[in-house]
Parts: C-alpha cells; structure tokens; sequence
C-alpha cells in the first residue's frame, strides 16, 4: 500500500480571508512542503514551524503520519505546484504554483501535468493507491472546477465557520473572468483545471487515470477536494472503479451532502470515525469543535487504520506522540498572537 | 532505520574501458536513476531497461531491495546529479554530473554540494541512517580522491578483472591536469573532490559529517567508493563514531585491505557474507564468480538482515523474487549482443 500525496499551491490561497493556512504569507507557502516532511519523516525537517490553526489545532498530516507509524504503508509524495522547498523527497510533474483562479488562466499547464501525473500513475507498480492532496486555497479552486463542470457539490473547509459566501463569490469572479459559465466545461476537465482549478488537482486527477487504468485499485484519500479530482476523472468518461476513503468530519459537515456526491460520480465511499470526542488531547479537540476536517491523505490513512484491525485508541494514542514530537507549544508561543496560522493542508486551508 | 542513497553521475564514466555500466552511453547515463527506482518500487518504473552486467549479473540494487522488502527499512534518495530523470522521489542537494576527472576541476561545486548534503543529514530525524551511492565511474574518482588525500588504499571494482592498470592511468593524469601531486590534498577533503571527485563522493561525505554531528548513528553502506567517503569525513578533522558495512565480496577482493582502510579510517567494520554459492540462481552466481560485489547500499542492507536475524537464505529466496520479477531474460534478449551492459550501481561500475 502506498499513499501517493500531491503537494502544491495556488495563489488563490492569498486572498484576503480565503485561507487561514500559515501566519504569514510566508509560512502559508510553506504548509504543503511542511506536510510532506511530516508524513515523510514524522516532524519537519527544514524548520521548525508545525501549521497549526490560530486554536491549536494541527495539520492532519499528524493523523497521517500516526497511522503510517502504526500501520504502516509507503508514500511518495509528488511535487504538484511546490511553492517552498520540502526535505521530503518528491517527483516532479512538471507543475508550478497555481495562479489566483480569478486570473482568466489559473493552471496554463494543466494538460502537461496531468498527462505527467498520468504516466506515473499508470507505471507505479502497486496493487493499492492511496492519492491524498495539501494545497491551501484547494477548497475555492475544488468549487471552481465543480461548478465549471456543472456539478452541484459543496465543498467543506478547514474552519469552523466555513467562508462559503466569500468562496462563492470568488468562484463567481473566477468564472467570470475566465469566460466559463457553470456547466459550460462538462465533459472538458483538462479546460476546468486551466480556467479555474490548480495543480493539485490536475496531478491527483492524473494519478488515479493511469493508476486506474493499469488496474491499480485506486482510493482518493479526502475531502471534497478528492470529490472535485473525481469529477475531473469522470468528466475524462472514465468508468473504471474509484474509492473515497474520509473522515467522519467531512461526512457530518452540512455542507457537502457526501453520499450524494459519492453516488453522482459512482465512487465506494468509506468514512472512518477516528473518535476524538474519546480524547481531550490538544491534537483532536479542536477536530472535534468543526476544525481541519481532513487533508494529506487523513481520511484514507483512518480507512488502512480501521482496515488493519488497528484499534481508533491506538491510533489516537499514536497521534498524541506524534504531535508531542512536533513541539507545537513552543512553536504557538514563539509565533503566538501574531495572525492566523492553520492547517493549510486540511481539505484546502480554506 | 533509514537509507539515504546518494545517486548521480561522472563523465569519467565514459572512458572507454573504464566503466561497463551500460550498453550504450545512453543506457548508462539511466543506471543510478533505475536503482533508485529498483530500491523505491520493486523494479523499474521510467523504463524497462534493467541495470546486468555482460554476463548477465543484476544491480546490486536488486539485494537492496530484496532486504528492504524482508525487513523494512526507510529510503530517502538524493539527487546527487543525476544524468537522467528518475521515478524515484529524489531530495536536491542543487548536484551536477561530475565532469571527467582528468578536467582540471571535476565537481566545481564540491563545497556547495557538501555543505547542503551536510545540512540535511543533520536535519534527518533518525536514530540510525546507512549511507550508500550509485555512480557508474565512482571507483576511479573514489581512487582520484584517495591519492590526493595521499591514502594509500586501493579499490574494488564491479568487473571480475579489475582494470587497475587503466584506472591509475586516469588518475595519474587527472591528478597531473589537476595540477596536484599525491597527498597534496591532505586535510583539504572539499579541493580532493573538487579537483579529482565526483557529486556522490561529496554529498555521502556531507550527509554523513551532518548526521554524525547531530548524534545519528552513521553506517557507510558500500565498499570501496565509502572508503573514499570515510577518507573525506577523516581529513575534515571529524573523529566521530562511523561504520561501515559491506559486502563478503569486497572483502575478499586482493586489490582492497578493508581491514587496515577500516583501522586507517578508525572504521567500525561489518562484513556480511549472503553465501550466494550456495545458490546457483543467475541473480547470484556471478557475484560468487567475483562480478558487481557491492553498490546501491547492498552491504548495508545485509548487514540489516544479519542483524534482524533473517535468513540468509530467506535474503536470498528474495532475491530471487525480486531478480524474477524484474524479468531480466526479456530485456537481455532485447538488448543481447548490443555490447558490454553493468551494475553500474555496483561499487562504481568500473
């Protein structure tokens, strides 16, 4: 089994409010290639910064890697659009960070990525995928895409109070200005991802087209953002089976109806419930209060923990001693009070 | 337990005659890049092109791998300037190909390429790492670095016949081009691999200068290409713990004393001896007639075997496995006659 974790970036992420995904413009860049080194290395390894939210709420690349320390599974992460440099090792696709999706053109590569990703996906040689995403801002180009295509399906957010009007908005901006109505690239994914999408989801799109089409059993391992990715692979007019594997605060959150969306683009859909009302640790409360949701791969790694018969209080444990490795205290308080700074790679940072 | 395996490339492996690693240049401009894939897949994912020798001995990176999948360990590899892209998820240390080592500067980035290797060694976060290279060429600049730290150790080579003759040739003229005299060098490792090196020589000697110094347990994996690394880390003034472990097959080569290069170096030294005579399998029988012998972290790897108590012959059942698997025969049909085809990996392919 190996998780195949698409790291990149869109400069839909700097809109003001949009994303919480790092304190600072700076930091922001950072949280995906930050992500990878979490689930790589089990702490970041070229800082010393952990993105968290401004309530202490932790990058699900903790979950991530708690599973992967306990279950075990390979990873390869691929650079999707890399905005920062990780010590995480990577493959390339070619891809550069995404544009604001306001701009006409937000992906002006985006068949070359997906093309790139698609060789992969066809030659990696597992029986099993798992294909996760950090990106901050992926939520807005996740709607943008689904809307391009013409596909009612909310998206979820890494906030408590998901910023659905200001999303919607900036989606409506974003079609405008690439001259798309909704509905209007139904059946063109390729001009979806190019008008209003990001490299993220252009290499998750690809990846599970070729791993698909070798005969690899393909799991999308998130949120909504992986709904949008499978849109884009079913507007491809692919049929072959596709899995979502996520978490149960996706399943709980009103604004994605997620049967809905799983019986719409045909796809076996597992939720794992990781229990974190069952622990008052700092590293799952704020989960519990609405927070992160999903992201890096978290949902599909909770679905390999529940599969291998690892017991959810093990691996909560096992998420404390990751998260109590990271330091996070002395990061918050080194960095605390000056500006939001969150999980960014949660179901989009946004 | 993690392996960082530096791969990369010196033009000094297209001296004719000195190096075999390949039928064509072409072919061995892709070894490195294929072991990694070997190491990180199972088998190669760029290409079908498999890494044997004329008479048909495999990478050592097929060892490699048949120990990676008996006992688990993690593999980070590095970009240590590669000629060709690989599948592999790669971390930079910004490395070039090596120029031929008779150019008065071979690595004109030796100190960059250090330094940065040597910052992310002492970033990695494990307890215990195995170093080990892939270089088509590497034992001839490993030879170049070693006279002019003025040590006088001789080294092994991938092919039964050894072309020594032919190596200290191109050394002697490398060193006369370099304008350096034997021992010139000494206590100035970073010049060593500048005038006369290659990129791998100087990102295994950073690498391990960077993890030994934030206390991870450093073991050299390979033969006599780590012997020049060893060297490197001796001459910067470094009188930290090192290990190194190789190979039953370097061990008994007459052109290396690893004995007295151990004490030289103040090595601590592990011999593993996988008793392939007592396989008469294709994937082995040439390492028993004296072919390949080390590479790609091979004697690192089984010495991990040995010390997790696996079998040898439970190593070599998967060996068999993974040489199977990789379906060698049809690629040796497809390439056969094409001219002379090495490990490359293997303890410099040269």
């Amino acid at each position: 089994m190996r998780l195949v974790l698409a790291a990149g970036a869109t400069r839909t992420a700097e809109i003001e409010g949009i994303s919480a995904a790092g304190a600072t413009r700076e930091l922001m860049a950072h949280t995906p290639a930050i992500d990878a080194e979490i689930v790589a290395y089990g702490r970041p390894i070229t800082g010393e910064h952990v993105p968290v939210s401004p309530t202490g709420c932790p990058t699900p690349a903790v979950l991530t890697r708690a599973v992967r320390e306990a279950v075990g599974f390979d990873l390869t992460v691929v650079d999707a659009g890399l905005d920062a440099e990780t010590g995480a090792p990577t493959v390339g696709v070619d891809a550069r960070p995404g544009r604001d999706v306001r701009d006409p053109i937000a992906v002006p590569d985006a068949d070359e990525i997906l093309a790139t990703a698609r060789e992969f996906g066809r030659a990696l040689p597992d029986d099993e995928l798992l294909i996760g995403e950090t990106i901050p801002g992926g939520t807005t180009t996740a709607l943008g895409v689904l809307r391009a295509l013409g596909e009612d399906v909310g998206v979820s957010s890494s906030l408590a109070e998901n910023p659905t009007d200001l999303k919607r908005r900036v989606v409506a901006d974003a079609l405008a200005e690439s001259g798309v109505e909704a509905g209007d690239l139904a059946g063109d994914p390729i001009e979806a991802v190019r008008r209003v999408g990001d490299p993220v989801l252009a290499t998750v799109a690809g990846l599970a087209i070729g791993a698909a089409a070798a005969g690899t059993s393909v799991t999308l391992a998130g949120g909504t953002q992986l709904l949008a990715a499978a849109a884009l692979v079913r507007h491809s007019g692919i049929t072959l089976p596709l899995s979502l594997a996520t978490t149960a605060f996706v399943d709980e959150d009103p604004n994605v109806d997620l049967d809905a969306a799983a019986g719409a683009f045909d796809l076996d859909l597992t939720v794992t419930d990781p229990e974190f009302e069952r622990s008052n640790h700092v590293a799952m409360d704020r989960y519990v209060a609405g927070e992160a949701k999903e992201g890096v791969g978290a949902g599909g790694a909770l679905a390999l923990a529940a599969e291998a018969e690892t017991p959810m209080r093990a691996v909560r444990g096992r998420i404390e001693a990751v998260y109590d490795r990271l330091d996070v205290g002395a990061d918050a308080s080194a960095s605390g009070g000056s500006g939001p700074e969150d999980s960014g790679g949660a179901d989009g940072g946004a």
